[in-house]
């Protein structure tokens, strides 16, 4: 990853009022990732109120930030259709119009996912040369994270979207995870050229013939994502959610088990006891805050979504990737592939850009 | 279940060529299944000279077993295609046309399962009503397993697949797990009914809508599998073949790293020591030899699939598989529901039945 010193300030729309623990773990997020990052500044998006009682005991942070007043805010439960309708002034909308208008170069919020993305293709639409959004996150592997996408942005893929979220899971991983040239696996039932339906199988020859020189390594399937056999892992929408929610619940079936079976006798707990340090340590492995923040991929602006759920370091670490993304410019990446791809019709500007390419 | 002792004795036909570890592991598993369940008779299939060496220090197994020669294999890495053309004398289609012919009430091979389910099609063809086959099996969860179907037998299904799928689910929770009524839950990206693909919306209206009184609990996610919240998991192949590897690959990565930071310090390798039965408790709870068998639904037999490199534990569990789903019928109970679904056209016959069914 690059250097902080690298690039000049990065101002980020931060959208307080959401999350369960809303707004003490996103403020408390942003002092903890200020502390880590000094090139950060925010635009607080919320009740200027309760935003100002906050900050007066966190003057470093009220020093870098400004505060844009609403009192509304989406609710978890809202529908996207109706969060649209009903909540152009909240924090969440406003933060995300902050990025349309280049006030802010990324926006975080834990707040409801559908009204965020929704809000996020209405309010910036489109990345150039991208047809559908993708959600991406990194994944904690033996050694490291992988980066797997699309988490649930889009239910049914094309060949045509899986290539487009390898581009931008490429992107990704390089800007985020700082890998030069990251490894491309499409997600499949077997590992054989043969294998899958017919969206995997045109996406694969896509991938092995185009001009962009991708690193692709073919077909991986749903247990090589924690072996890191490969940096990207690329699916449809519904494989990905239904692969990530299934993986959650048995890492949090076999933690209950442990837990239980270790309580289960005297030798357990006393074993347990002794060996504390190596047992925080397997578990901080797998700590979700911080792997936490995934982004909304192929939106024409930076949307970071932390989980509801987070707290403060889980936030600050949504805040990370948010940064990461913007001082890398993940976007101007992303369309520099589709542009050698051929998938963005060269215009005017864009001749001269791919004559220097080739 | 039903006591052992309801019923007769029940034949299965045994491919004891297939699998890392055959013939010793089969065989080994066929005694071990004979002493926990009398009932059971085999027709072994393999090279006559090598069982017949192997039997004579297992008198008892030799007593309740017939053997038919052949010294053909289908090898494990054969393409379907190719074993179909040229494996026709092979342990493997030998013991399923066993099953055809009425000579055996089930089959069981650990040998590859591509051959095993082409071979299941073109020997003992579909069951009546059902369109597809589907691979299901039992997962661990906090308490017991639920059934999960389909795990890769389809790549692609409609909600009429689904549907079939949930029927065969059913039949197999309440053949094998002994579950009177056990509940469906299709696998989503959200439990909200709006939510999914075309596919499993219309499958949920299929299921909500029938003459079966099915216990349809509606949509479920992946995290919903291991916290057993249905007794049966119904999703389309490629799905379901990426959610269970995700799950395994997931079960490998945390026991990885819970060993390694047991073992990486002195205090971790004591605790593990002091506290190795409750450790051993938690391993034998994910134990895989524990639910090995997987079953080929939707085919006019029982065959059963188990893995690969199963030992002779392993193996005998997924005889118990067959025994289960044979003494209980399972297909005559799909048959019968199909029929109530109104999927089987009435004949002369059927009619008879269905008047008695209303």
């Amino acid at each position: 990853m690059a250097p902080a010193s690298r690039h000049g300030n990065v101002t980020l729309a931060i959208d307080v009022m959401g999350g369960d623990h809303a707004p003490d773990a996103t403020l408390l997020g942003c002092e903890r990732a200020r502390k880590q990052f000094p090139q950060l500044r925010y635009n607080l998006f919320g009740d200027q109120e309760i935003i100002q009682d906050k900050l007066a005991s966190l003057p470093e942070l009220k020093k870098i930030s400004t505060i844009t007043h609403t009192s509304d805010i989406i609710e978890n439960e809202a529908k996207p259709s109706v969060a649209i309708r009903k909540g152009r002034n909240s924090s969440m909308a406003l933060a995300i119009k902050a990025v349309r208008d280049g006030k802010a170069q990324g926006v975080v919020s834990a707040g409801n996912t559908g009204a965020l993305m929704a809000f996020g293709k209405l309010i910036l639409r489109m990345l150039q040369g991208i047809d559908r959004p993708a959600i991406g996150a990194d994944m904690p592997t033996k050694h490291g994270y992988v980066v797997m996408l699309d988490l649930g942005g889009n239910i049914t893929c094309d060949a045509n979207n899986l290539f487009e979220f390898s581009v931008m899971g490429h992107a990704y991983a390089n800007a985020h995870l700082g890998i030069e040239n990251p490894s491309i696996g499409l997600l499949n039932i077997g590992t054989e050229e043969n294998k899958g339906n017919e969206a995997v199988q045109a996406a694969a020859s896509m991938l092995r013939d185009n001009d962009l020189n991708l690193n692709f390594y073919g077909f991986v399937e749903g247990n090589d994502i924690g072996k890191h056999v490969v940096d990207v892992v690329v699916t449809d929408g519904f494989t990905g959610n239904v692969a990530l929610k299934a993986m959650e619940g048995s890492a949090n079936l076999m933690s209950h088990v442990l837990k239980e079976k270790l309580l289960s006798s005297l030798f357990g707990r006393l074993g347990a006891l002794i060996a504390r340090p190596a047992l925080r340590s397997y578990k901080d492995h797998f700590d979700p805050r911080l792997n936490n923040g995934a982004m909304f991929l192929g939106l024409n602006g930076i949307v970071i979504k932390s989980h509801g759920s987070m707290d403060e370091i889980g936030f600050a670490n949504a805040i990370k990737v948010a940064l990461d993304m913007a001082e890398n410019k993940i976007n101007d990446q992303i369309i520099e592939h589709m542009m050698q791809a051929g998938h963005i019709p060269p215009d005017d500007d864009n001749v001269d850009e791919e004559e220097n390419a080739a």
